[in-house]
Protein backbone atom coordinates (compact mmCIF):
# COMPACT_ATOMS: atom_id res chain seq x y z
CA UNK A 1 0.00 0.00 0.00
CA UNK A 2 1.23 3.30 -0.83
CA UNK A 3 0.61 6.43 0.94
CA UNK A 4 -1.50 8.57 -1.44
CA UNK A 5 -1.35 12.21 0.33
CA UNK A 6 2.68 11.99 -0.14
CA UNK A 7 1.82 11.25 -3.89
CA UNK A 8 -1.25 13.32 -4.69
CA UNK A 9 -0.93 16.53 -3.27
CA UNK A 10 2.78 17.46 -3.84
CA UNK A 11 3.31 15.84 -6.91
CA UNK A 12 -0.09 14.01 -8.43
CA UNK A 13 -1.80 17.30 -7.36
CA UNK A 14 -5.02 15.82 -8.42
CA UNK A 15 -7.17 13.92 -5.43
CA UNK A 16 -10.78 12.76 -4.89
CA UNK A 17 -11.18 15.76 -2.95
CA UNK A 18 -9.80 17.68 -6.33
CA UNK A 19 -13.25 20.04 -7.21
CA UNK A 20 -15.49 19.20 -10.70
CA UNK A 21 -17.88 21.09 -11.98
CA UNK A 22 -21.22 19.19 -12.90
CA UNK A 23 -23.92 19.90 -14.58
CA UNK A 24 -27.92 19.10 -15.05
CA UNK A 25 -29.10 18.58 -18.09
CA UNK A 26 -32.89 19.67 -19.38
CA UNK A 27 -33.88 21.35 -16.33
CA UNK A 28 -36.61 23.73 -17.61
CA UNK A 29 -39.45 22.18 -19.43
CA UNK A 30 -39.18 25.28 -22.00
CA UNK A 31 -35.83 24.70 -22.93
CA UNK A 32 -36.03 20.22 -23.12
CA UNK A 33 -39.01 21.11 -25.80
CA UNK A 34 -37.29 23.89 -27.55
CA UNK A 35 -34.37 21.22 -28.78
CA UNK A 36 -37.45 18.74 -28.98
CA UNK A 37 -35.76 16.39 -25.74
CA UNK A 38 -37.27 14.20 -23.99
CA UNK A 39 -37.74 15.11 -20.02
CA UNK A 40 -35.48 13.55 -17.85
CA UNK A 41 -37.16 11.21 -15.09
CA UNK A 42 -34.55 11.97 -12.40
CA UNK A 43 -31.53 14.58 -12.61
CA UNK A 44 -28.73 13.82 -14.95
CA UNK A 45 -25.12 14.87 -14.40
CA UNK A 46 -22.36 15.70 -17.38
CA UNK A 47 -18.99 17.22 -16.62
CA UNK A 48 -17.47 19.94 -17.59
CA UNK A 49 -13.58 20.22 -17.27
CA UNK A 50 -12.00 23.46 -15.11
CA UNK A 51 -10.25 24.15 -18.27
CA UNK A 52 -12.83 25.79 -19.89
CA UNK A 53 -13.98 28.17 -17.00
CA UNK A 54 -12.70 32.03 -18.03
CA UNK A 55 -13.93 34.82 -16.12
CA UNK A 56 -14.29 39.14 -17.52
CA UNK A 57 -10.83 39.40 -15.94
CA UNK A 58 -9.51 36.13 -17.83
CA UNK A 59 -8.86 35.61 -21.36
CA UNK A 60 -9.73 39.45 -21.91
CA UNK A 61 -13.32 38.45 -21.40
CA UNK A 62 -13.41 36.70 -24.49
CA UNK A 63 -15.52 33.41 -25.06
CA UNK A 64 -13.66 31.87 -27.87
CA UNK A 65 -15.53 29.99 -30.63
CA UNK A 66 -13.90 27.37 -33.08
CA UNK A 67 -14.40 28.16 -36.55
CA UNK A 68 -16.94 26.18 -37.94
CA UNK A 69 -18.28 25.36 -34.55
CA UNK A 70 -22.12 26.07 -33.27
CA UNK A 71 -21.79 27.67 -30.02
CA UNK A 72 -24.94 28.09 -28.30
CA UNK A 73 -25.01 30.26 -25.01
CA UNK A 74 -26.98 28.74 -22.03
CA UNK A 75 -27.54 30.72 -19.31
CA UNK A 76 -27.50 28.53 -15.64
CA UNK A 77 -27.35 29.42 -11.83
CA UNK A 78 -23.61 27.97 -10.50
CA UNK A 79 -23.82 26.30 -6.81
CA UNK A 80 -20.45 26.36 -5.29
CA UNK A 81 -20.49 23.33 -2.52
CA UNK A 82 -19.05 24.37 0.81
CA UNK A 83 -19.01 21.02 3.24
CA UNK A 84 -19.25 18.00 0.84
CA UNK A 85 -21.23 14.63 1.52
CA UNK A 86 -21.97 11.26 0.21
CA UNK A 87 -25.75 10.71 -0.05
CA UNK A 88 -26.67 14.03 1.17
CA UNK A 89 -30.60 14.03 1.89
CA UNK A 90 -32.63 16.39 0.16
CA UNK A 91 -34.18 18.18 3.08
CA UNK A 92 -30.70 19.00 4.07
CA UNK A 93 -28.99 20.01 0.90
CA UNK A 94 -28.80 23.49 0.72
CA UNK A 95 -26.68 23.38 3.57
CA UNK A 96 -23.89 22.10 1.82
CA UNK A 97 -24.08 25.17 -0.11
CA UNK A 98 -21.38 27.65 0.04
CA UNK A 99 -22.34 30.24 -2.20
CA UNK A 100 -23.46 31.01 -5.70
CA UNK A 101 -22.02 32.45 -9.17
CA UNK A 102 -24.00 33.00 -12.44
CA UNK A 103 -22.51 30.65 -15.37
CA UNK A 104 -22.41 30.32 -18.93
CA UNK A 105 -23.02 26.59 -20.02
CA UNK A 106 -22.00 26.92 -23.56
CA UNK A 107 -22.44 24.17 -25.73
CA UNK A 108 -21.15 23.32 -29.17
CA UNK A 109 -24.51 22.59 -30.53
CA UNK A 110 -23.42 21.05 -34.41
CA UNK A 111 -20.53 18.97 -31.77
CA UNK A 112 -23.43 17.86 -29.63
CA UNK A 113 -25.76 16.73 -32.28
CA UNK A 114 -23.33 14.25 -33.51
CA UNK A 115 -22.05 12.88 -30.40
CA UNK A 116 -25.84 12.19 -29.68
CA UNK A 117 -26.58 10.32 -32.97
CA UNK A 118 -23.45 8.47 -32.65
CA UNK A 119 -23.55 7.96 -28.81
CA UNK A 120 -20.19 9.00 -27.92
CA UNK A 121 -19.45 11.18 -24.45
CA UNK A 122 -20.92 14.84 -24.38
CA UNK A 123 -17.34 16.03 -23.45
CA UNK A 124 -16.36 18.19 -26.64
CA UNK A 125 -19.50 19.63 -26.94
CA UNK A 126 -19.22 20.89 -23.37
CA UNK A 127 -15.87 21.28 -22.61
CA UNK A 128 -13.64 23.39 -24.82
CA UNK A 129 -11.71 26.02 -23.58
CA UNK A 130 -13.81 29.05 -22.36
CA UNK A 131 -17.33 27.35 -22.65
CA UNK A 132 -17.81 27.53 -18.82
CA UNK A 133 -17.77 31.78 -18.55
CA UNK A 134 -18.21 32.41 -14.59
CA UNK A 135 -19.31 35.62 -12.69
CA UNK A 136 -18.59 36.86 -9.52
CA UNK A 137 -18.64 34.80 -6.60
CA UNK A 138 -21.43 35.05 -4.82
CA UNK A 139 -21.61 33.94 -0.92
CA UNK A 140 -24.83 32.28 0.06
CA UNK A 141 -26.82 35.11 2.03
CA UNK A 142 -26.53 36.89 -1.40
CA UNK A 143 -29.38 34.84 -2.80
CA UNK A 144 -32.22 34.13 -0.29
CA UNK A 145 -33.63 31.40 -1.97
CA UNK A 146 -31.96 29.77 -5.17
CA UNK A 147 -35.54 28.94 -6.61
CA UNK A 148 -36.52 32.78 -6.41
CA UNK A 149 -34.17 34.47 -8.44
CA UNK A 150 -34.51 35.29 -12.21
CA UNK A 151 -31.97 34.68 -14.25
CA UNK A 152 -31.53 36.56 -17.91
CA UNK A 153 -28.77 36.62 -20.98
CA UNK A 154 -28.71 39.12 -23.81
CA UNK A 155 -27.16 39.10 -26.90
CA UNK A 156 -26.22 42.42 -28.35
CA UNK A 157 -28.92 43.93 -26.01
CA UNK A 158 -31.72 41.87 -27.04
CA UNK A 159 -33.12 39.54 -24.80
CA UNK A 160 -32.55 35.78 -25.36
CA UNK A 161 -33.29 34.06 -22.26
CA UNK A 162 -35.28 35.39 -18.98
CA UNK A 163 -36.93 32.82 -16.19
CA UNK A 164 -37.43 32.52 -12.78
CA UNK A 165 -35.74 29.59 -11.04
CA UNK A 166 -39.22 28.15 -9.59
CA UNK A 167 -39.77 26.65 -12.95
CA UNK A 168 -36.66 24.02 -12.47
CA UNK A 169 -38.34 20.54 -12.85
CA UNK A 170 -35.48 19.56 -10.13
CA UNK A 171 -34.69 22.30 -7.99
CA UNK A 172 -31.23 22.62 -6.60
CA UNK A 173 -31.35 20.58 -3.29
CA UNK A 174 -32.82 17.90 -5.21
CA UNK A 175 -29.86 18.15 -7.71
CA UNK A 176 -27.68 17.66 -4.43
CA UNK A 177 -28.73 15.30 -3.24
CA UNK A 178 -28.90 12.93 -6.80
CA UNK A 179 -25.32 14.08 -7.54
CA UNK A 180 -24.00 12.95 -4.34
CA UNK A 181 -25.79 9.10 -4.66
CA UNK A 182 -23.59 9.24 -7.65
CA UNK A 183 -20.34 11.47 -7.40
CA UNK A 184 -19.14 12.52 -3.82
CA UNK A 185 -19.23 15.89 -3.60
CA UNK A 186 -16.46 17.78 -2.25
CA UNK A 187 -15.71 21.07 -1.65
CA UNK A 188 -15.62 23.89 -4.25
CA UNK A 189 -17.57 21.46 -6.56
CA UNK A 190 -19.56 23.38 -8.84
CA UNK A 191 -22.64 22.14 -9.59
CA UNK A 192 -24.90 24.22 -12.94
CA UNK A 193 -27.96 24.20 -12.67
CA UNK A 194 -30.20 24.18 -15.94
CA UNK A 195 -31.04 26.54 -18.80
CA UNK A 196 -34.28 28.32 -19.19
CA UNK A 197 -35.55 28.23 -22.49
CA UNK A 198 -34.06 30.81 -25.25
CA UNK A 199 -31.07 29.16 -26.12
CA UNK A 200 -28.85 30.23 -29.15
CA UNK A 201 -26.11 31.20 -31.54
CA UNK A 202 -23.19 33.09 -30.51
CA UNK A 203 -20.96 34.85 -33.30
CA UNK A 204 -18.28 36.47 -33.63
CA UNK A 205 -18.60 39.79 -32.49
CA UNK A 206 -21.11 39.57 -30.42
CA UNK A 207 -21.68 40.90 -27.06
CA UNK A 208 -22.90 38.52 -24.51
CA UNK A 209 -25.06 40.19 -21.32
CA UNK A 210 -26.07 37.42 -18.57
CA UNK A 211 -27.57 38.25 -15.06
CA UNK A 212 -29.43 37.64 -11.78
CA UNK A 213 -31.64 40.52 -11.16
CA UNK A 214 -30.93 42.72 -8.88
CA UNK A 215 -27.71 40.45 -8.44
CA UNK A 216 -24.97 40.19 -10.54
CA UNK A 217 -24.55 40.93 -13.96
CA UNK A 218 -21.56 39.86 -16.44
CA UNK A 219 -20.32 40.51 -19.81
CA UNK A 220 -18.67 38.36 -22.34
CA UNK A 221 -17.51 39.14 -25.95
CA UNK A 222 -17.37 36.53 -28.76
CA UNK A 223 -14.52 36.00 -30.99
CA UNK A 224 -14.05 33.50 -33.81
CA UNK A 225 -10.81 31.58 -33.93
CA UNK A 226 -9.13 30.47 -37.21
CA UNK B 1 -14.18 43.26 -13.99
CA UNK B 2 -13.64 41.12 -10.63
CA UNK B 3 -9.95 39.38 -9.82
CA UNK B 4 -10.67 36.02 -10.50
CA UNK B 5 -7.82 35.28 -8.69
CA UNK B 6 -9.21 36.64 -5.33
CA UNK B 7 -12.34 34.27 -5.20
CA UNK B 8 -11.14 31.29 -7.33
CA UNK B 9 -8.48 30.09 -5.19
CA UNK B 10 -9.18 31.46 -1.68
CA UNK B 11 -13.14 31.04 -1.93
CA UNK B 12 -14.22 29.39 -5.06
CA UNK B 13 -11.43 26.57 -5.38
CA UNK B 14 -11.92 25.38 -8.97
CA UNK B 15 -9.87 27.48 -11.36
CA UNK B 16 -8.92 27.04 -15.03
CA UNK B 17 -5.64 25.47 -13.75
CA UNK B 18 -7.69 23.27 -11.28
CA UNK B 19 -6.40 19.30 -12.60
CA UNK B 20 -8.57 16.97 -14.61
CA UNK B 21 -9.31 13.27 -15.67
CA UNK B 22 -9.35 13.08 -19.02
CA UNK B 23 -9.81 9.83 -20.73
CA UNK B 24 -9.40 8.44 -24.64
CA UNK B 25 -11.81 5.87 -25.78
CA UNK B 26 -11.27 3.23 -28.56
CA UNK B 27 -7.83 3.31 -28.64
CA UNK B 28 -6.94 -0.76 -28.99
CA UNK B 29 -8.41 -2.08 -32.27
CA UNK B 30 -9.54 -5.51 -30.23
CA UNK B 31 -11.16 -3.48 -27.67
CA UNK B 32 -12.78 -1.78 -30.08
CA UNK B 33 -14.07 -5.26 -31.78
CA UNK B 34 -14.79 -6.84 -28.81
CA UNK B 35 -17.62 -4.31 -27.99
CA UNK B 36 -18.89 -3.97 -31.60
CA UNK B 37 -17.53 -0.44 -31.76
CA UNK B 38 -15.87 1.22 -35.36
CA UNK B 39 -12.54 2.76 -34.98
CA UNK B 40 -12.67 6.37 -33.88
CA UNK B 41 -10.69 8.94 -36.76
CA UNK B 42 -9.51 10.48 -34.30
CA UNK B 43 -8.68 10.66 -30.16
CA UNK B 44 -12.39 10.85 -28.67
CA UNK B 45 -12.33 11.95 -24.77
CA UNK B 46 -14.45 11.71 -21.76
CA UNK B 47 -14.31 13.14 -18.33
CA UNK B 48 -14.03 11.25 -15.12
CA UNK B 49 -14.56 13.20 -11.92
CA UNK B 50 -11.52 13.06 -9.24
CA UNK B 51 -14.18 12.07 -7.11
CA UNK B 52 -13.64 8.81 -9.52
CA UNK B 53 -10.12 8.54 -7.40
CA UNK B 54 -9.77 5.32 -5.09
CA UNK B 55 -6.06 3.81 -3.62
CA UNK B 56 -4.92 1.24 -2.26
CA UNK B 57 -4.34 3.28 0.46
CA UNK B 58 -7.59 5.40 0.53
CA UNK B 59 -11.40 3.48 0.73
CA UNK B 60 -9.29 0.29 2.35
CA UNK B 61 -8.48 -1.15 -1.17
CA UNK B 62 -12.05 -1.19 -2.29
CA UNK B 63 -14.29 -0.88 -5.77
CA UNK B 64 -17.49 0.00 -4.87
CA UNK B 65 -20.12 -1.16 -7.15
CA UNK B 66 -24.11 -0.30 -6.70
CA UNK B 67 -26.44 -3.26 -6.45
CA UNK B 68 -27.41 -3.68 -10.01
CA UNK B 69 -24.90 -1.69 -11.77
CA UNK B 70 -22.42 -4.23 -14.38
CA UNK B 71 -18.91 -3.12 -13.59
CA UNK B 72 -16.33 -3.77 -16.02
CA UNK B 73 -12.46 -3.47 -15.74
CA UNK B 74 -10.35 -1.47 -18.04
CA UNK B 75 -7.05 -1.48 -17.12
CA UNK B 76 -5.42 1.65 -18.38
CA UNK B 77 -1.97 3.47 -18.62
CA UNK B 78 -2.35 7.22 -16.89
CA UNK B 79 -0.53 9.58 -18.30
CA UNK B 80 0.23 12.82 -15.27
CA UNK B 81 0.99 15.85 -17.13
CA UNK B 82 3.87 18.51 -16.05
CA UNK B 83 4.33 21.67 -17.86
CA UNK B 84 0.42 22.77 -19.39
CA UNK B 85 0.03 23.95 -22.69
CA UNK B 86 -2.67 24.38 -25.68
CA UNK B 87 -2.04 23.17 -29.17
CA UNK B 88 0.99 21.08 -27.94
CA UNK B 89 2.89 19.97 -31.29
CA UNK B 90 3.05 15.97 -31.06
CA UNK B 91 6.68 16.11 -31.82
CA UNK B 92 7.23 17.41 -28.61
CA UNK B 93 4.18 16.47 -26.69
CA UNK B 94 6.37 13.93 -24.03
CA UNK B 95 8.33 17.06 -22.74
CA UNK B 96 5.20 17.52 -21.48
CA UNK B 97 5.04 14.70 -19.42
CA UNK B 98 5.66 14.16 -16.02
CA UNK B 99 5.02 10.66 -14.71
CA UNK B 100 2.93 7.92 -14.87
CA UNK B 101 0.37 6.24 -13.10
CA UNK B 102 -1.50 2.79 -13.58
CA UNK B 103 -5.25 2.68 -13.70
CA UNK B 104 -8.56 1.63 -14.42
CA UNK B 105 -11.24 2.95 -15.96
CA UNK B 106 -14.01 1.13 -14.39
CA UNK B 107 -17.00 1.44 -16.19
CA UNK B 108 -20.62 0.76 -15.59
CA UNK B 109 -21.24 -0.93 -19.21
CA UNK B 110 -25.12 -1.51 -18.27
CA UNK B 111 -25.37 2.46 -17.69
CA UNK B 112 -23.09 3.22 -20.74
CA UNK B 113 -24.93 0.58 -23.18
CA UNK B 114 -28.53 2.98 -22.42
CA UNK B 115 -26.55 6.05 -22.38
CA UNK B 116 -25.19 5.24 -25.58
CA UNK B 117 -28.53 4.40 -26.92
CA UNK B 118 -30.55 7.74 -25.68
CA UNK B 119 -27.58 10.16 -26.95
CA UNK B 120 -26.73 11.19 -22.99
CA UNK B 121 -23.38 11.65 -21.58
CA UNK B 122 -21.53 9.16 -20.23
CA UNK B 123 -20.28 10.95 -16.95
CA UNK B 124 -22.44 8.34 -14.86
CA UNK B 125 -21.14 5.22 -16.53
CA UNK B 126 -17.48 6.45 -16.25
CA UNK B 127 -17.69 8.78 -12.92
CA UNK B 128 -19.40 6.48 -10.06
CA UNK B 129 -17.12 6.73 -6.61
CA UNK B 130 -14.10 4.31 -6.87
CA UNK B 131 -14.82 3.69 -10.13
CA UNK B 132 -11.15 5.45 -10.96
CA UNK B 133 -8.96 3.25 -9.20
CA UNK B 134 -5.37 4.21 -9.29
CA UNK B 135 -1.59 2.84 -8.42
CA UNK B 136 1.55 4.91 -7.11
CA UNK B 137 3.16 7.60 -8.99
CA UNK B 138 5.85 6.64 -11.44
CA UNK B 139 8.32 9.34 -12.27
CA UNK B 140 8.57 9.65 -15.96
CA UNK B 141 11.90 7.74 -15.39
CA UNK B 142 10.54 4.63 -14.62
CA UNK B 143 8.73 4.09 -18.19
CA UNK B 144 11.21 4.89 -20.93
CA UNK B 145 8.86 4.48 -23.76
CA UNK B 146 5.03 4.81 -22.93
CA UNK B 147 4.50 3.04 -26.35
CA UNK B 148 6.41 -0.38 -25.34
CA UNK B 149 5.12 -1.44 -21.57
CA UNK B 150 2.89 -4.43 -20.71
CA UNK B 151 -0.06 -4.03 -19.26
CA UNK B 152 -1.66 -6.76 -17.68
CA UNK B 153 -4.94 -7.30 -15.30
CA UNK B 154 -5.98 -10.77 -13.51
CA UNK B 155 -9.43 -11.63 -11.87
CA UNK B 156 -9.02 -13.86 -9.15
CA UNK B 157 -5.17 -14.38 -10.51
CA UNK B 158 -7.05 -15.39 -14.28
CA UNK B 159 -5.44 -13.07 -16.83
CA UNK B 160 -8.22 -11.07 -18.30
CA UNK B 161 -6.42 -7.92 -19.85
CA UNK B 162 -2.74 -8.55 -21.19
CA UNK B 163 -1.35 -6.13 -24.23
CA UNK B 164 1.66 -4.24 -25.31
CA UNK B 165 0.81 -0.21 -25.70
CA UNK B 166 2.63 -0.21 -28.93
CA UNK B 167 -0.52 -1.38 -30.02
CA UNK B 168 -2.31 1.72 -29.11
CA UNK B 169 -3.98 3.44 -32.22
CA UNK B 170 -3.05 6.87 -30.99
CA UNK B 171 0.10 6.83 -28.90
CA UNK B 172 0.25 8.74 -26.01
CA UNK B 173 2.22 11.96 -28.01
CA UNK B 174 -0.47 11.85 -30.15
CA UNK B 175 -3.51 11.80 -27.38
CA UNK B 176 -1.63 14.88 -25.65
CA UNK B 177 -1.51 17.04 -29.03
CA UNK B 178 -5.53 16.30 -29.45
CA UNK B 179 -6.32 16.89 -26.31
CA UNK B 180 -4.42 19.97 -25.60
CA UNK B 181 -6.22 21.48 -29.51
CA UNK B 182 -9.51 21.30 -27.22
CA UNK B 183 -8.82 21.14 -23.68
CA UNK B 184 -5.41 23.45 -22.57
CA UNK B 185 -3.62 20.87 -20.35
CA UNK B 186 -2.60 21.87 -16.99
CA UNK B 187 -0.16 20.47 -14.28
CA UNK B 188 -1.51 17.41 -12.47
CA UNK B 189 -3.90 16.50 -15.48
CA UNK B 190 -4.19 12.81 -15.65
CA UNK B 191 -5.09 11.16 -18.97
CA UNK B 192 -6.14 7.71 -19.51
CA UNK B 193 -4.93 6.24 -22.60
CA UNK B 194 -7.16 3.83 -23.79
CA UNK B 195 -7.76 0.27 -22.46
CA UNK B 196 -6.65 -3.04 -24.60
CA UNK B 197 -9.21 -6.23 -25.37
CA UNK B 198 -10.22 -8.65 -22.12
CA UNK B 199 -12.60 -6.23 -20.57
CA UNK B 200 -15.42 -7.98 -18.41
CA UNK B 201 -17.54 -7.55 -15.25
CA UNK B 202 -16.24 -7.39 -12.16
CA UNK B 203 -18.79 -8.77 -8.77
CA UNK B 204 -18.51 -8.50 -5.60
CA UNK B 205 -15.71 -10.68 -3.63
CA UNK B 206 -13.61 -10.23 -6.63
CA UNK B 207 -9.91 -9.33 -6.06
CA UNK B 208 -8.59 -7.35 -9.09
CA UNK B 209 -4.66 -7.43 -9.78
CA UNK B 210 -3.49 -5.10 -12.50
CA UNK B 211 0.32 -4.09 -13.33
CA UNK B 212 3.08 -2.83 -15.88
CA UNK B 213 5.28 -5.70 -16.01
CA UNK B 214 8.45 -5.38 -14.13
CA UNK B 215 7.12 -1.93 -12.85
CA UNK B 216 4.52 -1.71 -10.63
CA UNK B 217 1.33 -3.89 -9.62
CA UNK B 218 -1.68 -2.87 -7.69
CA UNK B 219 -4.96 -5.00 -5.96
CA UNK B 220 -8.09 -3.38 -5.54
CA UNK B 221 -11.30 -6.05 -3.59
CA UNK B 222 -15.04 -5.67 -5.31
CA UNK B 223 -17.80 -4.58 -2.77
CA UNK B 224 -20.90 -4.52 -3.53
CA UNK B 225 -23.17 -2.12 -2.21
CA UNK B 226 -26.64 -2.72 -0.97
MG1 LIG C 1 -19.35 13.14 -20.70
MG1 LIG D 1 -26.96 23.50 -19.67
MG1 LIG E 1 -11.25 3.13 -21.12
Amino acid sequence: LFRFEETSNQIMQLSPATPKILCVLRNFVAHAKELNNPLPAKPIFFLKPPSAIVTEAGNGGFIDVPAGVECHHEVELGVVIGKGGRNIPEETALEHVKGYVLCLDLTARDIQAQAKKDGMPWTEAKGLDSFCPIGEYLPKERIADPQQVELWLKVNGAVRQQALTDLMIFPVARQIAAASQRFTLTEGDLLLTGTPAGVGPLVDGDVVTAGITGITEMTFRVRQLH
